[in-house]
């Protein structure tokens, strides 16, 4: 029974794996922010220094343009197959400071629950596989399989310069699969296992009018307000019926087939209170699918920001010069985010009104990707699971997107395993982030075993 | 020549009365601000004192829930008829500050415009009645008619306490006709006289869809944005042609007669110059209507501002819980704006799409107004304009609001004139406000001259 040390260890040091965990989470990574740039450089030493102490024997950092990415290897053997683990030690930024109830910094636990900036997305989740490892080093000597570590600190600014060290470093990520741990459970009783993420393609896009502010007693009636050719913009991309209207948008649209379709009906979900959570008079979406279809395998297009006038409290009487919104859509198989960003700005140069001017800047791509849930990595997944939390996994899909997926299968070749651990409600990227310790010990015990099993693989 | 010394008074005291309107202009009255509340009682002593200091024998200020309102009379006897004078001596905000050439309260004089915050909107306009009075009381030693002065505090944010003031001193305001200064030459060769005025229905309107901001990747399909329903609504109110689809909004409209817009074509309207100054690609609005037309005799609906979502730099991919605009429409005669809100409420009503919760606040009103041009004190301004621009002053309605103008007709039974001595380019509510000291001496001539013809008008 190889096993039997490998989870008396995780479970005779699992207080220090917390404890540990807090110093990890006490790092204020904001990636975004230029004056955490010092903490960047604490927390990949951090990492570094980490996967030295559990034994990985070549760790090595990277610079980029940008933040540091922090490569760790452990061969075992020619023979045996490679697990290429992917993670990010960057975290979201804080605010709105005052609605956390300990601070985002000072890792508290309440209820068997972990709070603290990063705790879920996705420093806990790095944690339990690091964890998972040290128990196979300790424990036994050795890894049951070849372990490469890919840890960067971009993701949550759009892994910017993730592709590039990818591509530049195809020898060294060589693998037989990836491994990421970023994604949730279907809910809290069942982990889950993703086989389909959605893809991004994200605009800024601003209208002028006029050359100033101008009075809407003394000029209204003879110029266009640009909130208005903003609003008619809205309406000619994406219908009442949430139909996206961008000529050529659905062509490479793979669509759900029937058998999915049955699989997704059968799934745990409960849309009542789904709609009562977000307190919603009703929930909306494309006509002719399933709140799960639409969220998982059905395109959208969301105005994720809109602006122009006078916003402030009281009234004034105002055209503005200008107005913008923040457009993304999120994409599937098999739409490809820089032909969709073509067709976008095509359509928006035919409908956009002569009255205004255009500009239209394309901010983050990303593609989509969906995998078949029989690959012998997927059923090894599945068996860890059940083996960890007790539990058949459901195998899902995500409406996010986690574009280095996609990098993966087409730079290395590389199927992924999303192995979800998080929760709905743990708050990643809001106030009062959390990690359930239930599932973080869960998760060690998972990730111990999909090592264990992966070694079986046929090669 | 009863005329010659007054004229001459006018002449001598030139500097001096630049001079003091600069004192006037030094006083930060800002109605809209909390912390200018001193400086808005101070304006009102100034106004009060000035009014004493050019001999008017009763001047009386009077305390409101808001800022005082200062009234004076000069009564010649009751066989002359009564002007009632209307001015403000509040003025707008003065941001944004970094676009001020000079200071806005630091009077200066360059090219020949004296350049500060109320200089033409409306500390100008008023000095230039003062100084006409007392021309008149100094140089004659008495006024030619009975006068009466309403200055108030609150013209900048909706006159709110002057409708009740009106209502309660009837007798005290029992004039003749009511003259005005707050309005625009229609260009820098043509002064003018107003006969129409748009009214203002101005509203806020609040969409809320989930209780809390979402993931556009976790969430987006099965919700409904509310920036999309704020831009679906907006269409429902107003189409692409420029026009207002609220059931019911154009039934009072009073139509253009052939003879208005015969004059109305006759104006030396540069429709190039004008599009060339705003810079648009090309001028918009409701079809069948000339550009004059739509500004003075069409109602309006605008969008002033819009806000929703993620509105900084980057990218966030949200679906907000809240959109809200700030709606605003300018009415035409004989349009009621208790009416049109009530019109707007239920259409807004009806079209708000289920899956939003609506919130409407009504903010301001104010009735459009209009006159015909043959009355006998339009055509006394008239000549007065002549006498003191050297030029027949145009008849024109402005596309601007000043609500005062239907209270006086309604609660007193007065015409006013609407005596235009403010250049299209004169920045009023924006930075660099200024005033041509050509036009403020012309103006007192002209002023001048209006006291003296207006006693010989028929009672």
């Amino acid at each position: 029974m190889p096993m039997e040390s490998v989870l008396r260890y995780i479970e005779a040091n699992q207080d220090r794996y917390i404890e540990e965990l807090k110093q990890f989470l006490r790092i204020p990574s904001i990636s975004t922010a230029i004056k955490h740039r010092p903490d960047m450089d604490h927390c990949a030493q951090f990492v570094h220094e980490e996967l030295r102490r559990i034994g990985i024997p070549r760790v090595e950092t990277f610079s980029t343009n940008g933040h540091p990415i922090v490569y760790g290897e452990c061969l075992e053997g020619p023979e045996k197959p490679t697990v290429l683990f992917y993670g990010h030690y960057d975290i979201q930024p804080v605010d709105p400071l005052e609605l956390w109830t300990t601070g985002p910094f000072e890792p508290t636990i309440r209820n068997g629950e972990l709070y603290a900036r990063g705790a879920a997305d996705d420093k806990g989740p790095v944690w339990m596989h690091f964890k998972a490892v040290e128990a196979h080093l300790k424990a036994r000597g050795s890894l049951p399989v070849n372990l490469k570590f890919l840890i960067e600190g971009e993701e949550e600014i759009g892994s910017t310069h993730l592709d590039e060290f990818i591509q530049n470093h195809r020898d060294l990520l060589k693998a037989d699969v990836a491994l990421i741990s970023d994604t949730a459970m279907f809910n809290r009783n069942l982990p889950a296992i993703s086989y389909g993420l959605r893809g991004l393609a994200y605009f800024q896009l601003d209208l002028k009018g006029s050359n100033r502010d101008l009075h809407s007693g003394s000029f209204g009636g003879a110029v266009i307000n640009p909130n208005f050719a903003l609003a008619q913009i809205i309406l000619s991309i994406k219908n009442t019926d949430g139909q996206i209207l961008i000529p050529g948008f659905y062509d490479d649209v793979l669509s759900i087939s029937k058998q999915e379709t049955k699989k997704l009906s059968q799934l745990p979900f409960d849309e009542e209170n789904f709609q009562r959570d977000l307190d919603v008079p009703e929930l909306f979406g494309e006509k002719g699918y399933s709140t799960i279809e639409r969220l998982w395998c059905r395109p959208t297009l969301e105005i994720n920001g809109m602006y122009g006038g006078f916003i402030g409290e009281g009234a004034k009487t105002v055209i503005p010069a200008q107005a913008s919104a923040k457009i993304s859509m999120r994409l599937v198989p098999n739409q490809d985010p820089d032909r969709i960003a073509d067709l976008f700005e095509a359509h928006l140069r035919r409908i956009t009104p002569a009255s205004v001017k255009l500009k239209l800047t394309r901010m983050q791509g990303g593609k989509p990707w969906v995998t078949s849930t029989d690959q012998p990595s997927m059923q090894i997944a599945s068996c860890a699971f059940k083996k960890g939390f007790g539990k058949t996994p459901a195998f899902i899909r995500q409406g996010g997107s986690i574009p280095v997926v996609a990098t993966f299968r087409e730079t290395l070749g590389l199927s992924t395993v999303l192995m979800g651990v998080g929760l709905p409600d743990e708050n990643a990227h809001a106030p009062n982030e959390k990690l359930d310790l239930g599932n973080f010990q869960n998760g060690i015990v998972t990730s111990a075993y999909f090592f264990q099993e992966f070694a079986n693989i046929e090669k």
